[in-house]
């Protein structure tokens, strides 16, 4: 196979593939998350008509003789023709929550609160600005020419659809199904991430050195841990890309560290395929002797995607669809695993998740130049800013060996082949 | 006091603030906090000297008599004068994870892996490509002018800081601390956010007709939920507001509608700000009998920070300090509550979790024109998109009321006052 573009291997990868399953969540566990079936209001919002403002509930018109004609309050001392006003008498006061306990009658009206529901009888409310109170009585020149009484209903209707399959949970979608008296909804559950490193080097910091003794692969003992008189590190992978596979929505299902051993790498994938959604390993990706991964693939009955693309890091990644399920086989160099999933790996799990697969990519200014010239495509480790102006990115300073080449990384920058771009030059940059 | 800018607001509340605490947590867990304290090395990385490619461990030049010289390989069969090859005779291979027994003396070399450990002896590692290998022997030209051994400590040395204080933990950096041997870290400990929603009309959802009978605010009974029959709605905001706190980290503490009532408000608020790093509420911000917010915060004994902004909506937003501890009343309308939240709580619960507090700000390009003119400064929910030109956003469709003006939202348009841009034009997005 030749190498791909990795936007022709994320085609392969999204294509046909849709959340595997939905669940029921209580809505205070629902935020970030996905709608998987839409919602309809059970009933309207608001439920009850209500005031908008702090003012007067005003029943109908008094007749000529319940309602005293007054003259131009303080506010007009010096108008020739004040004009005329309108009298209410004050039946009381509806402040919010309280079930109003009187009826407007003609030419009488109720002090009212923002919220509150209005007596029987009202025919308008007038914010607190628009009237003048005396005595237990109100004046106004006139009823105010926009409602500001809401009728129950006016925002949402019941039955009205009010949120779509496929909307993604945040506070204001969660705001509104509580107003709607919605305690439970239909989400996509989290996608299940197996997640494996294959490499006989690798020791489980979280078993101790007891437990890599026993469970370890390929060596007699490993008691110990690593050291100076050892062939051992730790699956700092695994850690890494849990972190990330969380963040994306999904759940790790750990697999810890297979020996570069066929049949071992094989049992585990098949044991993992049948709980997981995905399948996701690190190390075994290249082309030597010991590197297992694509022929575990293949041998677990994995149809093969794709071996190789033409950028760098993370030139060799394996994939390999199993019954729908997909599996994905990462470098094993700690940032290369980290740009291969983050282009890769975590599109297909927000996919799987009901969520927008593809990461967040755009413009920005260099802060630095590029001087290394690269012969193919290079992702390369970068912190982007946001300015006033724009964004900014400044590629990471290089360090020694790959352990360190992401910390403080919140981007990548994607870099056309054999480009050396000035500081200045505007560059696409990928979030992670 | 006078309507302050988002700016002074923010600038008030975030003054001398420091993340209240910190807590031990295991790798695992950590993902996503803020380192507390800087982390050293325990040990180096890689802990022992490895090979860097597939290929071969040499030893030491053989003696002129051990050493056979070859003619050229098949590969340079038209050459007139192949180079003198080096010839050494190989005693086994080295995967990775085995500690080697084997010992390379002169004229001697192993096949090697990536990330196994060279045998005492090894001189140099000759990648899989430079060497030819034929009946138990390897010829090459000569050595690699570049190493393909890393030295123990080559990446990290045992002592070295490697991460500092305040460090975000993403997924590289817990994987760096996972390949040192770091099991446990110390981080800032989550904020404690205090969330209580003042308004009489307020229903808790969860608490179900039942619990509402007995524990919502002021009325007799509440058994029955809301409905056309009744004046009472349920507590959106808390649900909105909770989803938001445990977004940017925050832990919730919930404090339940609390009826318009000042006596109940200043013990509920004393009781919470024992336990509580903030105090948010929701509701009785405006200038109203029953908006009790200011007064609430001020006979709890808080020390007034502000209680109006020169922006629209959240133009009434009340802040106090209390011990060293903020309290912040944000507006009872749902969407204006969010606005006020991402604008002035968010960034005081990201900076009591030692996070950048300020958002993320940039320039985008209007899809729609803003045709309402607005005579004070704006926020206005709206989507935006990042597309290889760079940013766009589009204003969200107006609709009745306000319980899903945000729906769909991901930034807010900050408009300037009395501005009226034209589809195309650059306005300022705040991502939320």
């Amino acid at each position: 196979m030749s190498p791909l573009s990795l936007e022709a291997a994320r085609e392969l990868l999204l294509d046909g593939l849709v959340p595997p399953g939905r669940v029921k969540v209580k809505l205070e566990e629902a935020a970030g998350q996905v709608l998987a079936a839409a919602v309809t209001a059970p009933g309207p919002f608001p439920p009850f008509p209500r005031s908008l403002v702090d003012g007067y509930a005003v029943g109908p018109p008094g007749p000529a003789t319940g309602t005293r004609v007054l003259r131009g309050s303080g506010t007009s001392t010096g108008s020739r023709e004040a004009p005329a006003r309108a009298v209410y008498r004050l039946l009381g006061a509806v402040p919010a929550g309280r079930k109003p306990d009187l009826t407007l009658a003609a030419g009488t009206a109720a002090a009212i609160f923002t919220g509150a529901r209005p007596p029987a009888g009202t025919v308008a409310i007038v914010p607190r600005e628009m009237a003048t109170e005396v005595d237990g009585y109100i004046s106004l020149t006139g009823l105010p020419s926009r409602s500001y009484l809401e009728a129950a209903g006016a925002e949402v209707a019941a039955g009205e659809g009010v949120l779509a399959a496929g909307t993604p949970l945040g506070p204001a979608e969660t705001g509104l199904l509580a107003a709607l008296g919605i305690r439970e909804v239909t989400v996509y559950r989290r996608p299940r991430v197996a997640l494996a490193a294959s490499g006989s080097e690798l020791l489980d910091p979280a078993a101790g050195e007891a437990g890599n003794a026993g469970r370890g692969p390929a060596d007699a003992s490993r008691a110990g841990g690593p050291g100076a008189g050892t062939p051992w590190i730790y699956n700092s992978n695994f850690y890494a890309l849990a972190a990330a596979v969380g963040a994306a929505g999904g759940e790790v299902l750990p697999l810890g560290p297979l020996a570069d051993d066929l049949e071992e790498q094989v049992r585990a994938y098949r044991a993992a395929l049948g709980e997981a959604d995905l399948l996701l390993t690190t190390g075994g990706a290249g082309g030597g002797n010991y590197d297992l991964t694509a022929a575990a693939f293949a041998r677990t009955g994995g149809k093969m995607l794709f071996t190789e693309l033409n950028n760098r890091p993370a030139r060799r990644v394996i994939a390999a669809r199993w019954d729908g399920k997909l599996m994905l086989g990462l470098p094993g160099n700690p940032p290369a695993a980290l740009v291969a999933y983050y282009l890769l790996a975590a599109p297909v799990i927000l996919a799987l998740g009901g969520k927008e697969p593809l990461p967040v990519a755009f413009p920005a200014r260099l802060t630095r130049a590029i001087d290394r010239r690269r012969p193919e495509r290079a992702f390369i480790w970068a912190r982007a800013k946001s300015t006033a102006h724009g964004w900014q990115v400044m590629p990471l300073p290089r360090r020694p060996g790959g352990i360190r080449a992401a910390i403080g990384a919140n981007a990548l920058i994607d870099l056309p082949p054999g480009t050396t771009p000035a500081a200045g030059a505007e560059v696409t940059v990928i979030m992670v």
